[in-house]
């Protein structure tokens, strides 16, 4: 049997300012990141959000980011490994906190934006934060990008990661995502979409955009909250996943070796 | 046997801005209160206090404040119950990913200046507050002014509770504090003021500046970590309190039946 | 003649967040109040509604608010007069960059939310308001409730003044709004609501809710960028105006004795 | 006959954090660049130094830095140039603001921190950064280091430019500084830095570690305002300047072609 996690970023309203539609999309959805404050979210968003999740009953993660509320933790910031730990430890506490008043239990966490993108490229960062998960509590799942310092260091650090791809996404053969800034970065048709995630699942393996086949580890699929069709988008491939005979739940449960 | 708390606000710092002497208060107080990065603090600083302050054997208490580093929590903002209860969570939560990633306990929450002001008087806010921290953990113990609001809806929550008095503040008969504008609101004498607090803790009885004799409850007493003569004052009440038989000891100490 | 302007908050995105219809609202009004960073607003964003108030033709006021992000400025906070000097400087500086940048001028102050309420009240604040925008530049309009301890500084000060109503307020007969939490407090009529403004221009006057006649300033009508129908409303007022036979012009343009 | 300018960075305190020694190191500098909010000071601290540079007579700089307050302005951010526009036009306008209400003027523009050094490296951000101060006032001095790109980016826009030269740091033979990690790259004795300075402005030249003669333009010098003998050293400084002959005063009454 072969089981998947769908994750989506939440909780990114903040203040005055509402952002996503997390209440439709956790209908689709197995694991909700929420934001921590840092560069999007706040106290009342957190609180709501947990609660919204706790309904759901989806898995729920701390989503920490750079401390860049402006630029919504998407703008890489030159941190020292030792400040990499803080902010991440801070973050997970904070969200720790609302998952604990509401009656819950945190399962993951998902580093947000440019701080990912850093730690999936930077051995030093992707231990800081791993440390930093696994001092705080040593029983939560890293998620990182698939192949990613992060996931390596998770390991190392002795907590159970889950590895991360992306739907909408081409690969490279050395199984790293193609860059944006490259023409055919983005898969925009929705059924060779589908077909991609259901061969990582099943398969363990992608076709990269060299026409190879490679080795990909695909534990959870990132879901976007935003964009025009992204509830529509979501549905379709939650259903298809399952049409596909694959097990869509979190990866709490099936860490867990429980199914749902 | 009579016991008692001496407690201090610390972890102040922020960034490039260093403030108080944290290490050398530490050497004299029970208990420390520290920022959690609203009104003070921030990931860094809370680390190091934390660490600093289980290095010390001092009992942890998280400080919240209100969102307003420029004014340092000390500006009455007009926030809702909601409001107040959120950002005590985000907060008690954030300094627990500390004190949780060094291997320390939470002891107490201790709401920092005008939060603890309004608390003081607001029966609303008091009560969202106490609920605040029972929600995240019903075995912490809440700090607030003797015979304040805030005592009381933490007594109605269910949690354990700690009166706080001033050294160096006169009382009314009624039991509160002289407001800092009137005249004499301040003990400027050494002496007096160690007197003051024996009596206190001794007899749980204050003479009001209106000559009367007035029950208070001291659990707790204020230790300020700024002012040219803190180190000294810390240092002469502590020992003025053990040479009146007085037992010294965090508030966790005596709650839990240990004596230090 | 009778002439008015009608005024609008804009420029209240903040980063990643999107807020308000800017560019369509301005098609209907004359004056835009322009959020400076405080409660609302970024620096890009700022500059983009300077350049986009530009292209329209409105008058550009700043729109400084309390320092207040996660409350949108709209919780009162105890600031000092000398704050509020501070705070108002700083922020009509700053816009002031941008519509300097721009090529434009600033023709208005107008406080946000609840500097706007406290300065309304507090004869100190608003003193310390007017000075601000009097000592940054003695030509600006200091824009404040009508019948507002704000309007009268502002004279006291040197400064022009103009004089703010409510389209979908009712009044008291002491010429205060009623306050929200009064029942009838709003007029939800849109003929009503149009009426009323069309008197208050061509006469002076309003029908307090007591059913008294009571004399009124209105220099500037408050047209809100939010909500549903504020597009829709904004148009019927501007055109009702018009067609009623007042010249819907920015107070800039009718204070220098141009006509548009 | 040889002119130099003196300049420190200052009203750097934020809140209740005190920073710098402002009052006494204005005795010994010709110029302020002064900090505005976004890594360091605050409203009411640039209202207060910017009086007090008016008291001393000194040249007022607006002191822009990165939008980064915790890290000081210190740490590497990837910005875009319009982002850095956009930040550089607000915090000069909000400088602004202070001297023109204090009746003022304002002479220069310094990036500070990391701001400063990616522009002195990145002809986008220098040439986003040079059009910022341009476009607010084409009067403004642009300071930044000697050879960088900063300046001739200033010089392209049409600015007038000084050149920064550091009293305390050797150079290579390419004219730039040699990087802090290296061994040899701070000057630590006070009479090898006083000649490096008075042959830099005499002459035009600095010895390089390399030991070959290098040409840079010396019409500032950087004084640290903090540090234990930073006031010490600005007085060293200022006398050995002028016990060599050497004018000290600032660049604008220099570029005015005025004398003190």
């Amino acid at each position: 049997m072969k089981y998947v996690d769908l994750n989506c970023d939440m909780g990114e309203s903040f203040g005055a300012y509402s952002l996503g539609r997390d209440a439709e999309i956790l209908a689709h959805v197995t694991s909700a990141n929420i934001a921590c404050g840092f560069h999007a979210g706040d106290a009342s968003t957190m609180r709501k959000t947990v609660k919204l999740a706790l309904e759901h009953g989806v898995g729920i993660g701390a989503h920490p980011g750079l401390q860049d509320l402006i630029g919504f933790g998407r703008r890489k910031m030159d941190i020292s490994p030792q400040e990499a730990y803080d902010i991440v430890v801070y973050q997970i506490g904070a969200l720790w906190g609302f998952v604990r008043s509401e009656g819950g239990k945190l399962q993951h966490v998902k580093a947000h934006g440019e701080l990912y993108n850093m730690a999936a490229l930077n051995a030093g960062l992707a231990e800081a934060i791993a440390e930093a998960v696994y001092k705080v509590d040593p029983e939560l799942i890293l998620l990182g990008l698939a192949g990613s310092e992060l996931v390596t260091a998770g390991k190392k650090a002795g907590l159970r990661t889950a590895s991360e791809v992306f739907s909408d996404r081409t690969y490279q053969s050395n199984g790293s995502l193609t860059p944006r800034r490259q023409p055919d970065a983005m898969i925009t048709d929705e059924q060779e979409s589908v077909k991609q995630v259901i061969r990582m699942v099943n398969e363990g393996k992608i076709l990269s955009r060299q026409n190879e086949d490679v080795s990909i580890q695909a534990d959870t699929i990132c879901i976007h909250g935003d964009g025009l069709h992204a509830l529509e988008f979501a549905q379709t491939i939650h259903t298809s996943l399952k049409q596909a005979g694959i097990i869509v739940q979190s990866i709490g449960t099936t860490m867990s070796g429980k199914s749902s």
